[in-house]
């Protein structure tokens, strides 16, 4: 049986039920973190809580009391679901509404109407990324719709998720594993479901938060483990050229991990096969994930 | 009592549920529209339909048939409420998905898993516009998140709307009526719940769908009615400063039809009072909606 849990407890994943009102549902008022349970236990899940904080401020969403206790409740949901590796996704949402515009700003974080968030937990395989992916490394395209980095949107992991799903169907349809978003100026910005790295000259380089790169955890992880493998690193304003004539590229997200990126729009970066410096690093987060 | 259409059937609006895993909430995949029923009347719910299902086709949702009897569902939900002039939101998403991404492109409209699309319509009273804004006129900010007109999404009314509320509490906190967006290019787009128009030398002009305004149901019926109040009408790209260089201005939606905009940013528009074209154009929408 598929579990999730719901609001304080642990139910059939056929049976779980929101309320028809609830903001996330009408607006997509909510937020998101997907992370990988191995043996109940999640790499950087205080950064994933942070990143969540930080969304639920922007999105005037209280934070319930309940994500005190995540660690357990991400173990027993492993657990229930027979799941030794897990791909989990944790959704908060500002609750049920009552179809009126609530004003954040003016400190109503919570509805007066009775808006409690609702917090869900859904656990499947972590499956999305076999091996051979990584031997072989992945594919992008570049599609045509720009990431919005004039909205505070762009870096949070909000319900408003369509551009992206929409794009990686369009990659998908088009043979590619991963879409890639320019921002409206034409910067690279990050991938439908990953940030972007590149490898110049001994250097690690991904676009900053300000181009439109949703602040990933595991992007957080690899600007501090590239000393490691002998790079610096750095957040750096980048256009698709850039990728192109960069000596290697990788995405990373929380899942994937660091999954080497070896051609763009049928174009290969640099040799078309995994880079030396990738394979260091993707060790070096492997060895720190699974520590 | 409150009640809610949801999926066949009439409910208590406090007891409606939708599945957790609904599409509709994991990533806002999901499209909604909001009209008028004045005594069980709604004005143009064709053209509603009609843009539903354009944005079906865009976000691979499947028209549920329930929609053939659209009409009587309406119907039967003011009553049930007893609403002689309600604001109905309908909502239609995805339904359940089982978290994978699955292929629009590929021709697979409805999940091989069993996602059915989830219906849902609810009323309550058409209160948001007061007479007095009519009289007075409203207040605009212009806000600083640009439209993203290269987004499929801005032709959609989709449940990624919260780019919409968010400038538009932003707008309440500055104390102002509605928020106006630029587009990418810095060209007039909308507002967060409205279509802008102005009134110019004899001429209604309003921005085209190409800059990242919503096609609008109401927006549309004006560029129709224009003739009978003679003005000569068309879609025209603009800049905020045509906004305020112009005779008069107007923001259109279903539920307030015709609103004069009579600051924006704190500038009065023209007088900085309802004009006298926005007035004809009022009365002959008016005549027409409730005809």
């Amino acid at each position: 049986m598929t579990w999730v849990y719901l609001d304080g407890v642990f139910v059939d994943a056929g049976q779980a039920r929101v309320a028809a009102g609830d903001a996330g549902l009408l607006y997509g008022r909510g937020l998101f973190e997907t992370f990988r349970a191995r043996r109940g236990r999640v790499y950087l899940l205080e950064r994933h809580l942070a990143r969540l904080e930080a969304g639920a401020g922007t999105l005037g969403i209280e934070l319930p009391a309940a994500l005190g206790g995540l660690w357990d409740i991400v173990r027993e949901l492993a657990e229930r679901c027979g799941l030794d590796d897990a791909r989990v996704r944790l959704t908060l949402t500002a609750g049920p509404s009552t179809l009126r515009l609530r004003s954040v700003q003016a400190g109503l974080r919570t509805s007066p109407e009775g808006g409690r968030p609702t917090l869900l937990l859904q656990a499947r395989p972590a499956t999305d990324y076999p091996e051979r992916m990584y031997q072989q490394g992945a594919s992008a395209i570049i599609v045509p719709v720009r990431r919005n980095e004039t909205s505070p949107l762009s870096r949070v992991k909000s319900l408003n998720y369509l551009d992206n799903l929409l794009a990686r169907e369009q990659a998908r349809s088009a043979g590619a594993d991963e879409a890639l978003f320019l921002n409206t100026q034409g910067r690279l910005a990050d991938g439908s479901a990953s940030n972007v790295f590149l490898v110049k000259g001994g250097e690690l380089l991904t676009p900053p938060v300000e181009d439109g790169a949703l602040p990933g955890v595991t992007r957080g992880a690899l600007l501090e483990l590239a000393k490691g493998a002998g790079l610096g690193s750095r957040e750096a304003t980048l256009v698709s050229d850039d990728l192109l004539g960069a000596d290697e590229a990788f995405l990373t997200n929380a899942v994937a991990g660091v999954l080497p990126l070896v051609s763009v729009d049928g174009v290969p970066v640099s040799s078309g096969a995994p880079g030396e410096a990738t394979r260091r690093l993707r060790a070096l987060y492997e060895a720190a994930a699974q520590g």
